[in-house]
């Protein structure tokens, strides 16, 4: 059993971003911005809406406080105020689920947040002391401080594989502002190798170990949905 | 059986807001800012818990989205946005309650938010719109359309007197940008006469009806303490 | 002689907004966006840039300060706090002139402002006030208020025409959230007729006196880049 | 010749913070908030309107964008983009001084930028190019990366003194979220002995070189203007 997630509602205002109508129908999991790095409450409304006619769970998206930056600006702040940024966004997206009837899923750290997660402990903990409130797993990449204080969690942990991205050779990933078109069929292949295997190739052709929970799609991506096509139709007899 | 209820958490950053700590001890219900006219994550959380402490029930606080004006400046915003804008801010600081094993008790519409809602339909039934979705009534004053809308509520409608503003001889609140110093013992007298008597004395010197299920004072009057001390002590025999 | 003006500069964070690489060789009047209802400073600076290698003119576009509205909600402002936040906006834009060695040309009022000012003395004088610290002209619509109190300033007014929206029988502006596709050549020939004959064509057939110091062109129609060209071509005998 | 210099205008919305009224008499060079970590144009407006009946001298005083944090959490920006960022505030403060027929005098990065800038030379490099396009100097610390940087460049560096904060052994300042109190009298004493000696005591009770240009007062500490008054006093036979 495996999902596919993909971060979902990261419109604003007037703008776009990602194709959710096209990405929606071919994912189990949306991790849902909650309005620091993006969206607002009116694209958190539509977007909840959306997953539920889709039959998706939903976790929360929260961010670093930088919608200027899009959450990918590290920002240094203390334990306490970090976890309540965090609730905050977790509060206001279980609010929308309250409304359409739907229960919060897990929540997943946006850009910077969760980078800085899969390196510090504080920021880990800071994480987790917010989820434990709505009592739900945080999504992470094993092998990290993700894993190290998030897999200890009562809540759980969900390790995911990400099919449009490349990994470095120690594990870690390459994360850049704008994310450039993958392979569909060779992230297809990857996201199969890395359920089926628990195996990925790093961008200078090793091998590494990898734990894949759930597969990550991007909606960011320029060719999103068919990349996301790919993945599910490879997927399909793992979901 | 009356209520005392105070607009709390309205600090902000560096910024302190009222003198929350004397006044919490003094009332019975919290309005609890949720970062859009005012408040942030960590000021939630710190009231949140000096709310439980002080063992006084909370409700949200929302607000139009306008920071720099702290929510005094009249917008022009769709229904459904608006609803969307409220129950943000509202499943905000549920998390806060949730995280201290706390319900939360009612909405109380800020500032512009609360006043354009006294006059219109749309904004009325969009507060109400993000209430039920918590299923907690809404407060409000008597005589307005907050009444006319929130009154007709399977959640119910608190309606509140102001003990530290003057009234017109319509009824309606005279509201200014920042609050004056109001006499304790005339705040006292007149929270006694409209919860008792149901009667409040206008700026003209005419008695007006008014409905007090509950007293509200604020806590950016000079002397706002004072005042509150005044009013609870009054109060003392109905609370 | 005629300009044609474009607001420009509309991205903001990662979004994008218009084609300004397409538009920008078609315009000779740049709008530029000053962060309040869109763009950031990342964005103005290289929007200036792109003006500058095009030989473009460009005038501060402020907005009301609201970027998840787009400066399309109604704000309620004191004259003396719109003046400053006017103010503010068309500093922080003439900075990144002077970066270039450019000179403001103009200011040009965004969405709810513009709409404002057509129609209310004070908004449409706290806007003058900004302007003239400047000494810069204002650009808005010819029979509104803007012509009444900007028509007599010092630095001037100018009246634009706009190729692609409809026209009221009684001269006002169909402004909507977001603008439709336009035919190009009925742009174009409506352009030429309003600089030529200063007349325009309502939705209900009527015609109607027009005064066309500049013709707009959006970045935000879905063909504007299209409609651009069309118009540029028609007008090249004028500007 | 010394200055003397205060962040002057962080008060925000409804919210004041310190006692810029009674510290203006008192100072020469007033740093003035631009709007990102504290301060709004309406408050930009007043407050250079109060160095100018007070005959004080003006520098913009731009920070990280981070008004929640006060500008007091470090966030990782491209070099580019933070050019951007202080290059607009600095624009949009020299708007209000060209309102007044003023010259903008300096500029002096706040907080975390200002802590940044001391360490690390792009952080250093970008802040010099926003104020290179206004030809006005940097204040900052001698012996820091401020002087490397900032010393070197064409409109030249003040170094400036903390008189009411605390110094290691290094040289470096103890910087804290809120100021304590700090004795009126030891700040005068420390303040003269930089002034003519060029040393300070730090807090090991070593003796430390410093360069004092200016003499920096807070408006944050909660006997800013008696501490003011002592300085100033103090100092007079060297302003």
């Amino acid at each position: 059993m495996v999902d596919i997630n993909c971060d979902m509602g990261e419109a604003f205002s007037i703008y776009r971003c990602g194709d959710d109508e096209g990405l929606m129908p071919l994912i189990t999991l949306a991790n849902v911005a909650c309005g620091f790095h993006a969206s607002d409450p009116s694209v958190m409304a539509s977007t909840v809406k959306l997953a539920k006619a889709n039959g998706v769970r939903v976790g929360a998206h929260p961010s670093l406080p930088d919608r200027e930056g899009f959450g990918r600006r590290e920002m240094k702040m203390d334990r306490s105020e970090l976890t309540a940024a965090v609730l905050y966004q977790v509060g206001a997206l279980a609010a929308f689920l309250r409304a359409e009837g739907m229960e919060l899923n897990h929540v997943k750290a946006h850009g910077s947040l969760y980078g800085m997660a899969a390196r510090d402990e504080e920021v880990a903990g800071a994480i987790a002391d917010a989820a434990d409130v709505f009592g739900v797993p945080l999504m992470g990449m094993a092998g990290t401080v993700h894993e190290q204080v998030w897999g200890s969690r009562d809540a759980g942990f969900i390790s995911e594989y990400y099919a449009d991205l490349d990994y470095r050779p120690d594990g870690s990933l390459i994360i850049t502002r704008t994310h450039a078109a993958f392979d569909p069929e060779r992230s297809a292949e990857r996201a199969v190798r890395a359920v089926t295997d628990g195996v990925a190739t790093a961008v200078d052709g090793s091998e590494i170990p990898v734990r894949a929970d759930c597969v990550c799609v991007h909606s960011d991506t320029p060719n999103a949905v068919e990349l996301a096509t790919a993945v599910r139709s490879a997927l399909a007899p793992h979901l």
